[in-house]
């Protein structure tokens, strides 16, 4: 990204739509499809107001003091740096909730540890990601939790809950990525008719979650994009989010098909996001024996997995199958599980992965910024002003 | 509360009194019987600042930079996080002192340990709750290291040591429950003649500390309330301690009584507090074999101790119990016991914890005020003038 | 360190090398042999500045926001709160990337991770000091990765990769003794003839690293000491390292010589730094058989070690031994093996490690200041201003 003036910077804070941010003031970010196009369009612009500040070297800080909770419930290393580097440019502080060092397990209830790790929180980001009908509805409950905690006078501020990796959707990921095709393409309104390829590939593992590619078509849809969905037989994702989709896709004049190759998906196709997952209903099965703690029938079903897998070994992303496309930017959201590199032979080769290692490597260098907007613009009680005063008062974030 | 104007808050500053904050400057906070009435009193006072400032978005950060430690030796949810807040609300950025990362357990002696995390800390948190004998003795032996190591110019500050739980008190919950009836009363001499229930309650577990009850009934007699202490015969406190507190409810003019049962602790009280604890003899006797490494006398122990629990269900915290009250308001430190909800059979039925669930929620609430109050009093060369520096700057917490 | 005037200070900052600071900035700091002496007194000089100003009140913190990475591969203390408290005195928020609660196992290459955990990083701690061949080849790796990802756009800044001890050098570690020395003698060029014993130490333990002892032949011969390395037959270090203190000896005008006793090399010492290493050949030897996965081997390795440690039982730094200096100083990275404290006979006795304890902690107190200079010479695109800068505006650091 280009120095900007600060002229340049107010044009853009004047960009922002006053409606959507009195939409997103005080909203979680669970879901994207939550939102309005207005409103996520306006989540991009922050996160690109607050990195044209950054590279401007004016700091973003906007709290001298404040908490920000963090759940891992699934390993991480980029979400949980990205939510890291976001809060500390607002200037909140991470507290992670450790669930094996805290009080958890000894019968609290959900309703009670969000209460009690927010009485200075500003936002909780959760990742909670494992099984089918559990994170979303998990994050839901301790956002009614602390709805209520503010209602009571138990919490001074009502903390955003940010999801940063549920069941169902990926948002801090697929905003980024969104993002980055943006920076890319030169902006939202080209986004229009440009043709994504969400498939599946081939992965020497089981039981990668559905969210990203669930969150891809659920958001990339909304901008009118042609977005094709491709997977083998039986590795289906969830019907509601593939409806919700289709409906989006309808709305935004765009198209979405579910075809059953790559060859078919790549077929000229502008961004192509080869990614491996797991059947829904594998997904649903896994839930419900991992719940049963029927440990025998569990590897019976990796077993199975792992054998189904086997057969479509020939989903990965080669020069071959680019070559069918428009000159399409490859995307992914790391790590890759690269052919002869992490494994034997995986989602992509490494001749294509090196091709495109440092596109990639921004797309996830805009997931920071799109966490710091997704908490910005629901906490400030006025985004567009404390934009503004951020960037008159020019405080250096490096002396 | 209701928002406050400088002025109030001002005169909330005047009314610190300069001799208990001259008693209170460059002390630890280990044990409340350590200090006078008119200091506790005094932290008290500045925990309700230090929330009127936050409550008027007035940063009350104070350290440009300067670390906190923290070493927990047993699980936490809610005072890790107050901590955490108390810290993050001075301006100060907590490093836990996990001791499996550590060299600690490569022989390392307290004294050095202490020095070598403080050489730019301000305070030092502590729980080490699991061991009678243990916790207080270890806290007191970090405060002796940190003054030493001060005395011979390594340390260029003296940190604070700060008791968040020991085998013997438990002041920053203690400290945070008075502040909470402070809070419901209006008042610290409307606690006079107050009557307070500190009962033992069943529970399902085994071994929970002592330093709750005792911590209570060791404060709360200093404030002249009529406290009584009721356990199931064998779940007696250390003597001294409740020694303690029969001198301190003489001093204030106050009571404290010994009872048999739940029924009559609980018979015209203002506040109950029902809760579990293991006997004091069995603590002894856990800490001992703990020592001796003895796993099978360990289960024993267990084992005996369990059922004689189960003798003991019916000390249970029912509406029955409250209607024999004054109207009482229903206290605990949290997690409860929870019949049905945590547990088959606990502390306290689902309809009374539901019922108090705001003020309990509230009465934590106080939490991180207490301990950033004991850190600032503790701290500051002039708390009353830094405090007044504070409120005058006005430095806006929130931008 | 008494309390300097604003005056003192500018002129600390005064002596500053502009030649030498230019060279620091935007450079990783590895191996203290990789800069020039000049460059190494310039960071111990900007050490002392910092330590000017906190002593003085005064606010060292140059950035509003923006993250530290650390890295520990081996458990630490002393290095870690170092690190932090450095890190915390500049502003930076230290975030830990714990490879276990990460997708690093997950076939996530080494220029992938360090990439995506430094989007808005400005340090990078690592300590990887366990295998030879390893740790100093992981640094560079990062390095590189991060230089690329700058180069590249994916990273806004380059941030500096500071090594907390790797398996050739431990320049935190050796350049706070260093400062230590100039501190207790009045000033670097006091050092020059100055006489230090290097040696081996009995340890019940196996496998310490040989960073120390050879980070300390490899800097302290730079200063025109006179440095004795004494060790048991087959206790060697790299020879790499050990031919290169050579040279800087001469270079240096000052001496190094390898000695077979403690004795030898205790003669007449002004320093004496007795302490326990592996010997390079088994730490290659353990390092192959860590790679193949061979535990039964391992176990005979350590077996015959242990075995040949135990023949060396009376190099132990005793007062009798001490007799013999110059009056010496005793040096200790810490925490040492204390013969009857934490070991039935280690490196050294009680008697002569109590003597000097308080020395001892005040040399481990220079690290934060060590650590917080190889930062702030590398960052700062000019140094010395900011140093003025940050005097003159004279920003307290406890309010």
């Amino acid at each position: 990204m280009p120095a900007m003036t600060p002229h340049d910077i107010h044009r853009m804070i004047d960009g922002l739509s006053a409606e959507a941010l009195g939409e997103l003031k005080g909203r979680d970010f669970l879901l994207t499809w939550d939102k309005s196009r207005e409103e996520l369009e306006t989540v991009l612009q922050c996160a690109l107001v607050l990195k044209a500040l950054r590279t401007s070297n004016i700091s973003a800080r906007v709290y001298d003091s404040g908490l920000a909770v963090s759940l891992f419930r699934d390993n991480s290393t980029r979400t949980r740096f990205s939510f890291a580097s976001a809060c500390n440019l607002l200037g909140l502080t991470v507290s992670d909730l450790d669930e094996g060092k805290s009080q958890v397990a000894h019968g609290e209830t959900v309703r009670e540890t969000a209460n009690m790790v927010s009485f200075m929180a500003e936002a909780v980001g959760i990742r909670d990601d494992m099984y089918i009908g559990k994170g979303h509805t998990y994050m839901m409950r301790v956002a009614k939790a602390l709805e209520q905690g503010h209602k009571d006078g138990v919490l001074e501020q009502r903390p955003t809950v940010v999801n940063l990796q549920c069941d169902i959707d990926h948002p801090t990921q697929t905003m980024a990525d969104l993002l980055h095709l943006v920076s890319e393409t030169g902006g939202v309104e080209k986004l229009k008719g440009k043709k994504v390829a969400m498939t599946w590939a081939y992965s020497p593992s089981y039981g990668k979650p559905l969210s990203v590619p669930q969150g891809v078509i659920g958001l990339f849809t909304r901008f009118g994009m042609d977005v094709r969905l491709a997977y083998p037989e039986g590795y289906s994702l969830m019907p509601d989010v593939v409806d919700t989709a289709g409906k989006f896709a309808r709305e935004a004049r765009g198209g979405f098909r579910v075809c059953g190759s790559m060859q078919e998906a790549f077929d000229g196709a502008d961004f192509v996001y080869p990614k491996s997952w797991a059947p829904f209903s594998v997904m649903e099965e896994r839930t419900v024996l991992v719940e049963s703690g029927d440990r025998h029938k569990l590897q019976e079903l990796e077993k199975r997995c792992l054998e189904t897998n086997a057969r479509f070994q020939d989903w990965q992303c080669t020069k071959e199958l680019l070559a069918q496309t428009n000159n399409a930017l490859y995307m992914h959201c790391l790590p890759a599980d690269i052919s002869g590199v992490s494994c034997v032979r995986g989602e992509v080769t490494a001749e294509v992965f090196d091709r495109f290692r440092t596109p990639l490597y921004r797309q996830a260098s805009w997931k920071p910024y799109i966490i710091a907007a997704m908490i910005f613009v629901s906490r400030m009680a006025n985004a567009r002003a404390t934009l503004s005063t951020i960037l008159d008062r020019a405080e250096s974030r490096v002396l």
